[in-house]
C-alpha cells in the first residue's frame, strides 16, 4: 500500500485504541507527511473533530496549502470537504466511500481531484467498528 | 441589535483585542447560547479554528445540533457551511457578506435557512482590520 495511505490508516488504528472513530488522515507537501490526525469526538467530546480537521489542525498555519494532497482513510463529510476547498488542496485520495459517499462532489466542483482506492482494509476496519458501536456512528454521521 | 448576534460580536471584538481576525459566532439552541468562539487562527497558529469551527468545538459532542441557530458576524466559509450541513444547523444568521460572500449557497441547497442581517458595526469593524492588517487577511482567504 502507499507510505502515506498506510500513514492515513496507522492514524485510524491509534483511534480504534482509543475507543475512538478508526478515521485517519495525513497531509502530504513535496513528498513528506506535514499534518496527521484521527477522528478525535469520542476522545476529546468534540463534534468538529474528523480526522481530516485534526490533521489540518496540527499542520498548523501554513499560508499556502497549495499543492498539497489530503490522504484519509474515508470519503470527507461536508465540512472535511469544505475544509478541502477553503484551505486550497490540490487532490484528495480517500482509503474508502463504501461506509460513506461523502461529498466528493463539492470537492470535484471546484477543481480538487479526488481518487477513491477503495481499499478492503479500510472498509472492513469500518464495518467492524459499527458492528459493535452503531449509536456512536449513528451519531457520527447526524443519524441520531 | 440581537442578543445572540451582540454576542457573536462580543467574541469577535475578543479575537480583536488578542491580535486575531475579529470574526465572532454563537451556537443557540431552545433560546440559550451551547457554543460560542471566535477565529483563533493567528492567536493559536491553527488554520482551521475559523470562529464557527471554535464556536462548534465547545459546545462539544452533541449529538442533536437539530433546531439550533448559529450567529456568526460574517457569513462562512465552504468548511463552514460544510459544518453547518454536516450537524444538521438549522438556520444561520450572518452579520454581514459584505468582505465575504461566503458559500450561502452550499447550505440553501442542503436546506439549511440562511439569513444576511448587512450590519455596518460588523463590516465596519473587518474593514478596518483589513486596512491595517491586509497580509493576514489575504492568507485567511487563501490568497497568499
Amino acid at each position: 500500500m502507499d507510505e502515506f495511505m498506510e500513514a492515513a490508516l496507522e492514524e485510524a488504528r491509534r483511534g480504534l485504541a482509543e475507543g475512538g472513530v478508526p478515521i485517519g488522515a495525513v497531509l502530504v507537501k513535496d513528498g513528506r507527511i506535514v499534518g496527521r490526525g484521527r477522528n478525535r469526538r469520542v476522545q476529546e467530546g468534540a463534534s468538529v473533530l474528523h480526522a481530516e480537521i485534526d490533521c489540518l489542525h496540527s499542520a498548523g498555519r501554513v499560508a499556502d496549502y497549495r499543492g498539497s494532497t489530503l490522504y484519509t482513510t474515508l470519503m470527507p463529510c461536508p465540512m472535511c470537504t469544505g475544509a478541502v476547498v477553503q484551505m486550497g488542496i490540490a487532490r484528495v485520495v480517500a482509503g474508502e466511500s463504501r461506509t460513506l459517499a461523502g461529498a466528493r462532489e463539492i470537492m470535484e466542483a471546484r477543481g480538487v481531484e479526488v481518487l477513491d482506492l477503495q481499499l478492503d482494509q479500510c472498509s472492513k476496519m469500518m464495518r467492524e467498528f459499527i458492528e459493535k458501536n452503531g449509536l456512536l456512528w449513528a451519531e457520527e454521521v447526524g443519524e441520531i
